[in-house]
């Protein structure tokens, strides 16, 4: 099965590309759609949603995982990633992919098998099963990849984390 | 020139698109693209872009007007609503229509000429201006109008509210 992690947002929306088969784990490609902040809005939704649109083409991913975001206090900044998570969602949906969305938390147990695990431990842990030679940077790539991992390792589970 | 207004919302996308021309308005079509709770999200974003652009294809507006929204503390509404809102922009920027925005307030002052008008005075001079036999309903899509009409009689001052 090959997953497509994302972890989105409007200046950086990292992505990561993995196959999961036999529990083994091939790392097929990671990156990130960078907008700069000088374009306007409309226009930087539209690299994303195109940059999302070639990557989904190129690798025909099952599926597309992408972490549940949680605000507890800046609004406006909700409703600007909002804008991108929205049009990254779209471009899965649009190309008939089925989206799944984990928490922090969830992305964490699904990693590390431990909630209370910090960025670092993700960050290696993602590094080892994906067999890479370094942590991807920046961070957006990372978790990216991390959400990917755990879509992969939800399992029998994963129809409890579909969309809703 | 032909405007499409958008008042954006996940369950209710509203809209209306006018002609102004020599300080006349001509009415071309209102209504909303909605969509049922019961759908996932990224159906749900899936149907308003389709909506959209079906709308964008059959009409080929100029320039696609927006309001602004501002929320003061629910972030997890302003997500949602911006995952609709990312999508309706991300409709108009890839069919290559420029997207302006206008504060509610700039709303008010554009269609009443004054900032402090309530919203049944807004709807009231929007039926006026339009011709329309009653307020169309329900409030998004007379919303919708609003903010095409405040874009007319934005005129030339229009640059200034273009998205960034």
């Amino acid at each position: 099965m090959v997953i497509l992690g994302i972890d989105p947002g409007i200046a950086i929306m990292g992505f990561g590309v993995i196959e999961y088969k036999g529990n083994q784990f091939r790392t097929i490609d990671y990156g990130a759609v960078v907008t700069d902040a000088k374009e306007n809005i409309p226009m930087r939704l539209k690299k994303i949603y195109k940059g999302l649109e070639d990557i989904i083409i190129q690798y025909n991913p099952s599926v597309m995982a992408i972490e549940e975001l949680f605000f507890n206090k800046n609004a406006k900044t909700a409703l600007l990633v909002g804008h991108a998570r929205g049009v990254a969602i779209l471009a899965a949906a649009n190309n008939d992919i089925p989206t799944f969305e984990y928490t922090p938390l969830q992305v964490k147990q699904g990693v590390v098998g431990y909630g209370r695990a910090d960025k670092k431990q993700i960050q290696m842990m993602t590094k080892t099963l994906l067999n890479l030679k370094s942590v991807p940077k920046p961070d957006d790539v990372a978790d990216a990849l991390a959400v990917a991992i755990c879509h992969a390792h939800s399992g029998v589970f994963e129809g409890l984390f579909k969309m809703k």
